[in-house]
């Protein structure tokens, strides 16, 4: 931390004036932790080789408290959560911007371990950084540490997905168990002494883009369901498609630390955010084998066939254990608030 | 303001949980401002047909404080800020994403003002908003509203700015008077009763892509001073280059507003931040050539040759009207925070 042993380890105002403080954070930290060529940190823009196909474009804030919980922390979410929509697009995750926010008294042990965290889950997706932009807002007029990440990805020319392509007849995947992501980041909030819980914070393009390499019709519409939960996803979905989404209760996975959890604390985990996991509508004649295919790859392997796409007027309805059928909705008032 | 007339007028944390409310900020205030066929505000990422030349990507939060300041608001400065960033990267500037950190409490008219803001400008400036975001945090963490706006745009194949580029003997252009921008939002601010100031803000790609068409080869480097000002600028550009840069104090263009405003609160107009100026180093025998092609646009009516380039190792200089030689160096300790 050479860089900026001279000065006050907390971050000042003058960090983000532009000036030589400014320079010293780049170079002290950013510097050591975002290397691209493409990145030229005292030019104002990127300068990027172009290829001849569709390009994907994607942008999200990322605001949670705490910085660090089980499983991640807001570099690793800023990273993984721009990624995923990149790559729930049919997108191969190339290059991404960070734009931070920081809170004038941060200690800077605190932002440099947010950025490790943030260049490392970056190295790991294959994404380059490649142009930055810091603020400085004054003691009480923030949080810590608001990040946005903007993401370019290259969409391949057979790829083809869209809510247009939903019919009767298809089925519904899931990769994995839902709601920990949510879950986990209120206990270590809220101090709930829950155990067991921990954030699936992980980038899902690695997955998802061999899938749709193997599976390359097959596969209709993808979304990763953050914020709302799968319930609002569906929600969505049958909304955009104008299909009743029909899903089955016992057949959506949920670890029993989240099912436990959620009961403890009243709430539906289908409406938990998750920032590791994707549901997809497939043809349903491919379904097995997709199931199949997904449960190989560690972020698929409690993947599962959740339901089915009905003739409908956007309607998600979903058949409870006990047989009964009940209506889901968009999120309405607010479950958990800044939990990405 | 149908869409959100059942709700508080104002903004709430369930705005920010991707549900109902979310849904309807996104198509009661969004969607009335911002229409692009690569924008499907539903699904995550934007895809942009593209084309076979250099990509520039560019990021920038804006916290601007006040939101309106005589000139512009935080909305224009977020379309144009970032456009800038891409136009003196030689960039057509083509596409924007737009993030939103809003304060819970922000009154929507408020909300309502900016996103028209930002529409009309970047309709002006002849962008496209293909992609967005909104997070809302507590009341007392973040401070009305913060954006995040990038900007990707095409360069084309026969541009090559840099300080590389930068020789013994060029000279150094300033677009237009200094200053503006950060002395009007600091009296908005401070409500100091300075009289005549307005800020600058404005698009600049519309002079400087034909400004690089007309001379493709003389124009070597540009710049646009924003936080830290035109000194901050020209000793960047002397430490990347590794020459000397030398100014004319009395030809530097300043407007006697400023000048005096500055002088009254003892600010250096030099660090002020500009929002509609850039700065060009350029082949000396094309310079007058230059200037009377910029003074012929609204937003170079006042461009000025102010310095040279020498050979050296780093310093900027300023020859003051009194004939005395002063050191600028790079802004340190903060002028005027939150001024974009």
């Amino acid at each position: 931390m050479a860089g900026y042993e001279p000065f006050s380890n907390t971050i000042s105002l003058a960090h983000g004036d532009g000036g030589e403080l400014t320079h010293q954070l780049i170079t002290g930290v950013f510097l050591k932790y975002f290397h691209h060529d493409a990145l030229q940190p005292l030019n104002d823009a990127a300068l990027i080789p172009g290829p001849p196909c569709r390009l994907a474009l994607t942008t999200d804030s990322f605001v949670v408290k705490p910085l660090f919980f089980p499983g991640g922390n807001i570099g690793t979410l800023a990273v993984n959560g721009t990624v995923n929509d990149l790559a729930v697009s049919g997108a191969r995750p190339l290059y991404l911007t960070v734009g931070l926010i920081l809170e004038e008294g941060l200690p800077l042990p605190v932002l440099e371990k947010v950025i490790a965290a943030l260049a490392a889950a970056a190295q790991e997706a294959g994404v380059a950084i490649v142009a930055g932009d810091t603020k400085v807002v004054e003691r009480g007029h923030g949080d810590q540490i608001f990040i946005n990440t903007t993401g370019l990805g290259l969409v391949a020319d057979n790829i083809h997905l869209g809510c247009h392509r939903v019919r009767p007849g298809d089925a519904i995947i899931c990769s994995g168990a839902i709601g920990d992501h949510g879950l986990a980041v209120l206990a270590a909030r809220e101090n709930f002494g829950l155990k067991g819980l921990k954030s699936d914070c992980a980038a899902l393009h690695t997955l998802i883009l061999p899938l749709l390499e193997n599976f390359p019709g097959a596969i209709k519409w993808l979304r990763d369901p953050t914020r709302g939960g799968l319930a609002t996803t569906v929600k969505e979905l049958a909304l955009s498609a104008q299909v009743d989404v029909i899903l089955s209760e016992e057949a959506i996975p949920v670890h029993d630390s989240v099912r436990g959890g959620a009961e403890i604390l009243g709430l539906d985990y289908l409406y938990l955010a998750n920032e590791g996991k994707f549901c997809a509508v497939v043809e349903s004649s491919a379904a097995e084998e997709i199931l199949a295919f997904l449960r190989r790859h560690p972020l698929g392997c409690e993947a599962a066939l959740i339901g089915e796409i009905k003739d409908g007027s956007g309607r998600a309805l979903l058949r409870t254990t006990l047989g009964a059928t009940r209506e889901l909705y968009l999120l309405s008032g607010q479950q958990l608030p800044r939990i990405c």
